[in-house]
């Protein structure tokens, strides 16, 4: 049955028949401009929600040239530069993007300068070293032959990230209409008295707009381009920008101590978040949470007595706004838009608390790089649907919605003829759940990390939902998470110092040592040792991915190897001898539908091809994952092996039980091992065996109260698989690719 | 010419007319018995030195048995146990065999047990726990819940180790003529008389013998075996065994402190040669050297008066013989034989100073693991004498020989064939050379690492030549070396901290992060840092491998980054963009014969198959070496990359040059990798040009000072190539298999 609503259009001038047909096909009942797009005046006939994007930081240019001691600020670091002899220039803007960057010399240096000798750790007395021009040349007078300098800076930031970026790529600079956009910084009063008059001006204004949507508040993620105008950082997370005198002295008036130019540049990694938080970090972004959230509110309640909504695009300038901080719900938002990247980003946004309702930007965007001639559009939104379904089932976005230029989309009839699918289909899943999620295992999992909920649906993510060779084997176990049926929450280790892990069944550490989401110095507190073991061993599972509990002191590199019973080798165990338990069978490895292999092999078929293939055993990918961990106790049983690399394992300690995973990237059928290993670490197998669930890891089966049963292909290949369990009975079905079917229980 | 001497050939009861054609043909000029054979008394009539084998610690079992206070002493740790409540106990027999491991437990626990908290890392007073049984259960009585423990414990060794291998390999339980060994402490002065009485008698008794033949002295290194009669730990440097409360005692006079359990067991690392060693192992190892030596040395003075010469067996009880160590010079041995695995166990063995001739006992040991109708003796005669004769080339042995049975090695005629012609071409290049080494490059090499000259061409050995999967992709570095053409040091961090770099062209640092190889703590030292820096930036070379310099601080894991140009990402830059500068020609590459591949292709060939191959490009196999190695500046060259890891790079410093090799996996092809991007470190590219060599890697050239060049190839396929600058000109060469030329320059 074809219904309307929960889905927004991007529309523009000049194609209003175009509108008007794409509206009824998709069931929009809300439309959108976009960057580079301005919206209609057919908007004040369409029976439909307008939502128009605002820059509150940075949409005021003329404003902005004409103050420019208004520019926000960041924090940077020169190049590592080595002294050779006692004296030693460091040309502190090498490889930075100087239409971007402007070092701010007018600024006290002893408090907003730092030079460090990196060999010692040791900061320079400013007498040591001067600064000697404007464009922030450094000289050390004093310096120690054969060690290495740095100097930290802050510097003016003169370009908007997000707009520098579409500048450069879009070529802008052929556009006389287009200018580069300065942000402005809200800390400064006279700033914050002109964004409030503006926006007020412009809600005045615009009586057809129902939707503000805030693109966004105030202070950019950390983006810095280098001296070719490419990308040289880019942390989505990042603070750095978000820096300046006013607010450094407002912060040390409330915590007490002067936060220095270290404690942002971190060494050169700028506190991205894969570092283990240091307190200072932590004060700040709480700091600015506060204030960011505060200032919000302010805005929506403009929004609001202007009779409008106010809509938050999570992303661009939305540092300090951290949506499952513990302001948000401060700040008066109605709604968080934001890009569907995959299930994990997709969950990011659908779990946000305290707002009204959550809006998915679904991809393909409508831009040429995708929509020409070599592009694939159709198969673009299959595999993003094939990934937001996932997420879509277990925790409902309220609405979905695409952006870019709808005049290219129409272009490409099969594409338009796909996503009208698309809205169909979410919208039969929103009304068969009833806005309700699906009923969850009974095991409650937890995910450990020295982020906790802060960043929940966050951690591994770097810039977004991009891949990185090196967060694969990580970041695809919140990607099977996402589409699993678990109550699902992120845990601090403090709160489990807490106690917090009394609450739930399962916990997982995933991550490479020393990272904030393995916890790194963290695993030197013998009292989070001592809470993690007395958990498992009344019962708690415990699952690790990567380098769990990874720091190397006292005899081990994982500090519950113990638990786990393997441990990374160090190459100084080599001479201890290794007898790995392989076991042919388990229960996490154990496959209902084949060998888990791409022979093809099914359950009761002679053995698949290939080495080592076990017929009936799933197979975990494991690629990029952590190398050379090892049995270290003769009780482990090793369920995969690769070389003297143990890539899964399992084991009992004292009532609880622990699961070993080299690496889990993302896959239906490593999400799968993952199920069935959190099932089993929380010694619940029956309940998995007794739950409906397909045979095949490409099948996903959603239950919810009501009765419905929703059993859905999350592959691009048709699959014929069994379904257990359906009112007591085994029900074979047949899926097209992406393909679903409903049942009543 | 047909000539003989030199090789030693191992005889046996009942085969006198065998014998003597057999060392007619291998022009053997020595004869000895081996494990488990008698001499014949043929040996009478032999024109031939006879060797006879002599175990001084563990020959006389009779007295060995009715004096069981004099067995040696070892320290081990029980298996790491977690405390669940106030009270734990721990089996510290847990795992271990009882035939071999007794504790001891009527010393003082105070001083020769210890219990620690690994959690925490602090050691218990005696107060709080207790032995419980001769066993050496250990109740612990206030131990912390959550926390793990562990029991260091001296043991009394009643089993040697040499021994009991042989006994449970060959299964003499059967055989009521074998006893379990026990080992005696020559530390006690009645041991050393009877030792010495005993020697005085068996050299009176033996006038057929002209070579006594050390198997070995005093302490055998660190081999432990389980509860199964498996190898559970083997250190072939290790010197656990090496400990008693006499010995500890005496350290203690003389060096005016304590050396505690923990100070070997080592947190459960036994001071493996991989670990950065501590003050304390380092004093042992002088201590136990020093007295070994001594000791040593009264032995041979007793074999020199009676006329004889003395050998030493380089392993089994070798501990504290150390022949890179300062005192081996005092030990007045004749000669050194040792089992050559590969080329770099055949210059441990070669490059042995202060001794008359050194033997290299050469693989396959007759043995019938070896030669049976399964076995390839051939095979295995082949590749031991082309690892060799890399070796051997550079750095003559004096005398080669073969071991075990050779009544086995007779019924394998082919196998016999092969072995005359081995030991012909051996007396041919001895001969040729004069005695003398050839000509090595004027590019003088150091390795560097925390151990020095004392473990020279013993770095990242493990149990001998045994491959473990972790260390092959360093241990490369030495198996090529060892047959390259150049003069090769190996000095310790102290020495390069005295000066030491000023000898050397080009510095190596090779190995894990962490490890002694590498450095670990010792790149904190700043002095260390500004060593190196200095010595490249005044235009020496400096080459890693795998991890060098690796310690993660003050922003950088590669201590040298600044200098290499590439660092290991630790996942808190993975938001800082690379750009790796990929070249596409650079003279390390760069092949004289080939892309390198094993395609086939030639110079001037078009470009040969497979994603990434350039034409005429050497590629270094990192398999297994380090991983997510990066650029972090911009002017460094990527030779080759894998993702997004960096597999070789170069780059200049000051008036010097840096390399980086993920790792080197000995090949011919690697070989002449590195002996490239030494000669492009050391700013010495034409030199390598006008030098006289091969294209193709796989043949090596030998140049001497009396104008010989040897010209082989060290491959088992046959290959044409160009050899250049023989005598100015350019010419092709064909070799079969293993093959080799002489030419006069």
């Amino acid at each position: 049955m074809t219904t309307t609503g929960r889905v927004t259009l991007p529309i523009e001038v000049g194609i209003d028949d175009e509108v008007k047909t794409l509206m009824q096909r998709l069931g929009a009942d809300a439309v959108r401009n976009s960057d580079g797009t301005e919206l209609p005046d057919l908007v004040h006939e369409l029976a439909a929600k307008v939502y128009s994007t605002y820059f509150p930081a940075r949409g005021d240019q003329e404003w902005a040239v004409a103050n420019p001691e208004t520019t926000t600020h960041l924090y940077l670091m020169s190049p590592r530069t080595a002294a050779m002899e006692e004296t030693l220039e460091i040309d502190i803007m090498e490889g930075y993007l100087r239409e971007q960057i402007q070092p701010d010399v007018e600024v006290d240096r002893e408090l907003f300068w730092q030079v460090i000798d990196r060999t010692t750790g040791e900061t320079l007395p400013t007498t040591d070293w001067e600064i000697l021009d404007a464009d922030g040349k450094v000289r050390i007078k004093r310096a120690q032959t054969g060690h290495v300098y740095t100097v930290n800076f802050l510097a003016r930031q003169i370009w908007d990230g997000t707009q520098m970026y579409n500048y450069i790529t879009n070529n802008w600079d052929e556009d006389p209409k287009r200018h580069k956009e300065r942000p402005y910084n809200v800390r400064q009063e006279k700033v914050w008295n002109r964004v409030r008059s503006e926006l007020g001006n412009w809600l005045n204004e615009h009586s057809e707009v129902d939707v503000v949507r805030f693109t966004t508040f105030f202070y950019h993620f950390t983006l810095v381009f280098n001296s070719d105008r490419k990308e040289k950082f880019v942390d989505w997370f990042g603070y750095t920008a978000s820096v300046s005198p006013e607010a450094i002295n407002a912060f040390k008036e409330e915590y007490g101590y002067h936060i220095t130019p270290e404690d942002f540049v971190d060494e050169g990694y700028y506190n991205c978040s894969f570092r283990v938080p240091s307190k200072a970090f932590r004060d700040w972004v709480n700091f600015q949470h506060r204030f960011v959230t505060s200032r919000v509110r302010e805005l929506t309640d403009a929004v609001h007595a202007a009779g409008k909504e106010a809509m938050m695009f999570l992303g661009d300038n939305w540092i300090g706004t951290e949506p499952y901080g513990p302001h948000f719900k401060d700040t008066g938002l109605d709604a968080v838009v934001g890009s569907v990247g995959n299930a994990a980003t997709c969950r990011m946004i659908s779990d946000i608390p305290h707002v009204k309702y959550t809006e998915g930007r679904f991809l393909p965007y409508f831009f040429p790089d995708v929509f020409n001639e070599n592009g694939d559009p159709v198969g673009e939104a299959n595999v993003s649907w094939m990934a937001a379904r996932r997420a879509i089932v277990r925790k409902p976005l309220d609405r979905i919605g695409y952006g870019g230029y709808l005049s290219l989309a129409i272009k490409f009839p099969e594409f338009v003829d796909r996503i009208e699918a698309i809205c169909q289909e979410f919208r039969d899943i929103y009304q068969a759940a009833e806005g309700k999620t699906p009923v969850n295992s009974p095991v409650r999992v937890a995910v450990m990390n020295a982020w906790g909920s802060l960043r929940t649906w966050q951690t591994h993510m770097v810039a977004h939902a991009l891949a990185y060779e090196q967060t694969q084997p990580y970041v695809g176990v919140l990607e099977s998470l996402a589409g699993l049926p678990f109550d699902v929450k992120f845990i601090s280790f403090e709160d489990a110092l807490a106690g917090a892990l009394d609450n739930f069944d399962v916990v997982i550490n995933v991550g490479e040592a020393g990272t904030a989401f393995s916890g790194g110095r963290y695993w030197a507190d013998p009292a989070l040792q001592a809470t993690v073991r007395q958990f498992v061993a009344r019962g708690g599972g415990l699952i690790g991915v990567g380098e769990p509990a990874g720091l190397s002191y006292g005899g081990a590199f994982n500090q519950l190897s113990d638990i786990f019973g393997v441990d990374r080798e160090q190459s100084w165990s080599l001479s201890t001898d290794k007898y790995p338990h392989l076991v042919a069978e388990h229960f996490i490895t154990a496959s209902e539908s084949g060998c888990g292999c791409s022979c093809g092999a099914k359950v009761g078929d002679a053995a698949g091809p290939g080495a080592g293939n076990v017929r009936g055993q799933l197979k975990v990918d494991v690629t990029g994952g952590a190398r050379y961990w090892v049995p270290v106790v003769t009780d482990v049983d090793i369920l995969q092996m690769n070389g003297v690399s143990v890539e899964l394992s399992a084991r009992n300690f004292g009532a609880g039980r622990s699961v070993y995973f080299a690496g889990l990237p993302f896959s239906q059928q490593n999400a799968r091992l993952l199920q069935k290993a959190i099932y089993w670490a929380a010694g619940k197998e029956e309940t998995y065996k007794e739950s409906i669930h397909a045979a095949s890891p490409a099948v996903d089966v959603a239950v919810y109260d009501n009765g419905s049963v929703f059993v859905y292909n999350s592959s691009l290949e048709a699959v014929t698989t069994q379904v257990f369990n359906l009112n007591g009975e085994t029900v074979e079905v047949e899926l097209d690719a992406l393909g679903s079917i409903w049942f009543n229980k």
